[in-house]
């Protein structure tokens, strides 16, 4: 098995044309995406896993359970989460599904929604369904770069991702795109990330891979601890390549998914809002995944670490005190803390006069974290973060404004 | 009963006199604390419940079981928290208890000891005996105001307290001192705080009443959801006053005490690193106390909540998606959102419109906010945090370059 990075994003597999325009829901710039499948294809989602949850998720949901997991199209917009918006906004997500069908001559259940922005606005579904019509006529596999920047908020570049994988069995590819940078600390997807695949994919094996590929790389990720109400992360697989995926080529799928979906979660995290550094968080020593998890979650959501990190501050006590909090066995005359290479806590013990090595370290731009629990354990988990900035209140200030 | 407050601070209750002395441990500014009872004084004591343990905590908790509840004295040094520190650190917490009893001609173990500032950093023992020493020697009930700022690392100002509280059976006073800036969220007690009373309270009752003032008070509170290595909350009892605390008189004791805490912790929040709003955040309609605090907490700890206060801008969805992602029962069709007075979400409804209003109340200093969970039931808590802006992160950042 060979996985090899191609171009081309979420139009990169075969079957596969998209859209992004401009239909006014924002101020400037593209804000409508759709992603169309040339044949139905099988379609699996995950969720946000908040209370909160925003009314095209709702309808995503449904769609996808009357559909039995198959699915001709993503039709998303940006600059309006569509959340917190009651029965017009649950009303509105149906009529855009409507919409796209309408336009594309499928089920509306065939449709999957979503939508970014801010929270308690209604949508304008006149203007969603202008973005619409412009962007199902002109469906291409060469916009794929639009479609990436149609779903867009404060992220500071869009971000695509696609691999190409062959096997015995013949070669398939898995693209993507997806978008993010504020309130991402996703607990099922992230804000919004489409893929496509030209493997051929039952849905229900399609979900197992969803699921697996999620949890080490869009359940993995933290900007600032802010699970949203949107989080949707979808794809669609056709069939194009001829590739089906079975117990045999299952590995080689869920390794190319896995290695789109860590890298756009690691582009969601790099453009994180007002993040200088990309940070990986890797604890070791944990009796469980889990306990691994929890830790490098709290280390890598704690202001204090990740204001000196922004500092370029080597200030491991921090890292200590996060991991003495994280509410799982910890043992500290036994944890060791690394920042890079340089050790600057072992056995109860600082290594403080290692500082200046370690501050020369994080002058770079990619930050690796160590620390272990000392717990006894062999489990382990990385989180990747970014920094916190004086950007960030910046822009979480003057979001609406 | 009335419970007035009075000046005086540490020192406002009878049989009990502090000094705050500069030893060199902090590059300026007062650096050590001393509060000394005439005579042996109930004791009582919360700590951290952090895996990560400071040296002086370890000595202290060892300290207050081994005089079964009574102490001379509390000795505390700012500019080092003697914290990740190992065996040396745990030597250097005992030299500066045996030195302050030294001073003072009590045993070692009816000191306690604390420390606050930087972790990882080994103690100077020598500065702190010389400063025990400097301090033993003007010790009066007048340098509550230095003691206060003795404790004091990125705190913008001191913290004193102090009421006076009559009852049917006679007067005693309760006062003390905090501190606090950063690194705030207590799940015992706050970074430091020490308390004192001329009432005569039994160990154990004391202990009971400081736990329920703590509840309310330093537990309540969150600057930036990263709990500490030193949390530190005691008091001594004295018996000057002549008041004997019984099942008669603990209502009263334990209101006095509970308005000493609250005040204090308030204090901590509205001094918080960077902070220019005091934030309440009542949760109401939660099955349980505990669902309630869980939300509460979780939006006082949301980044985009504190953002987003911060720029005054009216961001409802922000609370929304928090209470909604809380972990605990949520009902979006039956929630309710307020900012100040103004409704801006009720039964899966936005009031958008009302946003003008709810901006102009967030341009004030002191911010109510209002979120009923929708969940069926009654309970309710609240907790208290402020806004997160530019200079929390310029502080932090470069808190040791």
């Amino acid at each position: 098995m060979i996985i090899e990075p191609i171009d081309g994003g979420v139009t990169a597999p075969q079957g596969f044309r998209s859209a992004g325009v401009a239909c006014g829901i924002k101020r400037e710039g593209l804000d409508l995406a759709l992603i169309v499948a040339d044949r139905p294809a099988s379609a699996a989602a995950l969720f946000t896993t908040s209370r909160a949850v925003a009314a095209p998720v709702i309808v995503s949901r449904e769609h996808l359970e009357r559909s039995s997991g198959t699915a001709c199209a993503v039709v998303a917009n940006s600059g309006c989460a569509n959340a917190c918006t009651g029965q017009a906004g649950l009303a509105a997500a149906r009529e855009m599904a409507g919409e796209a069908a309408g336009a594309l001559g499928c089920a509306a259940e065939q449709v999957i929604v979503a939508s970014t922005g801010v929270i308690g606005v209604s949508l304008d579904i006149g203007k969603v369904k202008t973005g619409i019509g412009r962007a199902a006529a002109c469906l291409s596999r060469d916009h794929h770069l639009d479609t990436a920047r149609a779903i867009m908020t404060t992220d500071p570049w869009p971000k695509e991702s696609a691999v190409s994988v062959r096997t015995a069995a013949g070669s398939f590819s898995i693209g993507g795109i997806a978008k993010g940078a504020g309130m991402i600390e996703p607990a099922m997807a992230t804000m919004l990330a489409f893929l496509t695949t030209d493997a051929q994919v039952a849905p229900s094996v399609l979900r197992r891979a969803l699921v697996e590929a999620a949890q080490v790389s869009f359940n993995a990720i933290t900007v600032d601890g802010d699970m949203s109400t949107n989080d949707t992360f979808a794809i669609l697989a056709g069939s194009a390549s001829g590739v089906n995926i079975d117990e045999t080529t299952y590995p080689a799928f869920a390794d190319g998914l896995k290695r789109v979906c860590q890298d756009l979660a690691l582009k969601i995290v790099r453009g994180g809002e007002g993040a200088t550094k990309l940070v990986s968080v890797r604890v070791t020593g944990a009796s469980s995944t889990g306990d691994a998890r929890q830790a490098a979650r709290t280390i890598a959501n704690s202001l204090l670490v990740k204001t000196a990190l922004h500092g370029g501050d080597p200030n491991w006590g921090r890292l200590v005190a996060a991991a003495g909090r994280a509410g799982v066995p910890f043992d500290i005359g036994r944890a060791l803390v690394k920042i890079g290479p340089t050790v600057l806590f072992r056995n109860g013990q600082p290594f403080d006069e290692a500082a200046p090595l370690a501050a020369e370290y994080l002058r770079g731009r990619d930050i690796e974290i160590a620390v272990d629990l000392g717990a006894g354990g062999e489990q382990e988990a990385t989180v990747w973060t970014c920094d916190l900035s004086a950007d960030y209140v910046r822009i979480n200030a003057e979001y609406r404004t």
